[in-house]
């Protein structure tokens, strides 16, 4: 997340549902609502990019949000993504000279907030920049480990992993340390967003790896939890969206 | 589909499930297999672009997919793009030059190939051209409910719906008049591939677009179906991605 203090100001428009509750309970502490059936369809949506610029999740599915993250889907789910990435990986026919990269993002992709969501409703509730930021100095968050597991695939195969992340400048050395103690240990390069600046995280992300191209780097794969981090020409030969229905970045 | 001949003929590679039989059935007349979990997450990772050039629906998710195409899910997750993509639309500012297009794909996003797909296993089986093309030919494809309305939102907002299909040139007659008889009553243009061109369907429609910005339009939206009718720069301002868990195009 880091300064995906720029989420958009739009909200994630739903339709509206009813409630039944079953007679004879306290009508001052019902049952949990079951989560409509819409919240998996609304998943869907945001993963194959049909809704965008949404700002929280909405309260109607925060439960099912919260049960899918901290439920074996969202598992499943990533564990999918990384084996079609290693698959397509180990596909490759490199050039032998060290050219190939592999872009990573950092924050839902290479480690995970689920610590800090799990105690702010899993996106339900408005982002808090403050206590977010609290959270990644504390340098704690675990690797996602499927991520992992196509990190050192990749390593064994030749192709160089670029951590590429909205995190910024002052966070190089906390996000460094992060990384080395979850098991990411090298890097061809770790690039960060220039404290204070002011630019959509598509926008700094596509001018970072049109850098790369420039300087002789083939990206061969990128992968990211927000389109943000995979639309943008140069995408990379092939991108991969892991899956995050917690919130938005534009 | 049409030429949809040109699906890849690279395999869908999923794990290999082990199915449990309880015992005392009838080893001969098994019971149906429950599916797998883990056909939801490859649904939702083809659904991403994280799955591509896949040729059937695996054995182990035929059922599945069979089910989620004529049950409820399917219509509850088209509904939700489309919707998007009607609340997107009316937020446009036109330019009054009656210059905005709206480009829809027409197999599996104006029209439904479903009473085809029903007699032949809802992707499972190989693509077979010849009874495709027959069911083609009948005419009698049925629109899906929710891109016509979208369509028809569109006309009353003053942009201009493009047809671009893979269909071919000598498909344009019954094309025209399965998509009159099913409430699709006016088009700018319906651009069909010419007949026997060998180019993939991505290339086709890329170039298609390129040509309709050249001529002065400006597509603020795409629907398709398939990623292969919205990847590709002129994409369109916006692209929405209609479900389609049964085949791929490339």
């Amino acid at each position: 997340m880091a300064s995906k203090t720029a989420r958009l100001l739009l909200f994630f428009t739903v339709a509206t549902f009813s409630f039944c509750f079953s007679s004879g309970q306290d009508a001052e502490t019902p049952p949990a609502a079951p989560s409509p059936p819409i919240c998996g369809s609304v998943r869907m949506a945001i993963e194959a990019h049909n809704i965008v610029g949404w700002r929280t999740v909405s309260p109607e599915c925060a439960e099912y949000v919260a049960g899918y993250m901290s439920g074996d889907r969202y598992g499943r789910d990533s564990d999918i993504v990384i084996d079609q990435a290693i698959a397509y990986a180990e596909s490759l026919k490199l050039s032998g000279q060290g050219k190939e990269i592999w872009v990573f993002d950092v924050d839902e992709t290479a480690l995970s907030t689920l610590p800090y969501q799990a105690n702010h409703g899993y996106g339900a509730q408005p982002y808090d920049q403050s206590s977010f930021l609290q959270y990644v100095a504390q340098g704690s968050a675990p690797a996602l480990q499927g991520t992992l597991r196509l990190y050192r695939r990749l390593l064994q195969l030749g192709i160089k992993p670029v951590f590429l992340t909205d995190r910024t400048e002052d966070q190089r050395a906390v996000t460094t340390n992060n990384l080395l103690q979850q098991g990411y240990c090298n890097w061809e390069k770790l690039v960060l967003q220039p404290t204070g600046q002011q630019i959509s995280t598509q926008a700094f992300k596509t001018c970072e790896r049109q850098k790369l191209v420039s300087s002789g780097s083939i990206i061969v794969g990128n992968i990211g939890d927000q389109w943000s981090d995979i639309l943008g020409s140069p995408e990379g030969c092939r991108t991969f969206k892991f899956p995050n229905p917690m919130y938005y970045v534009a």
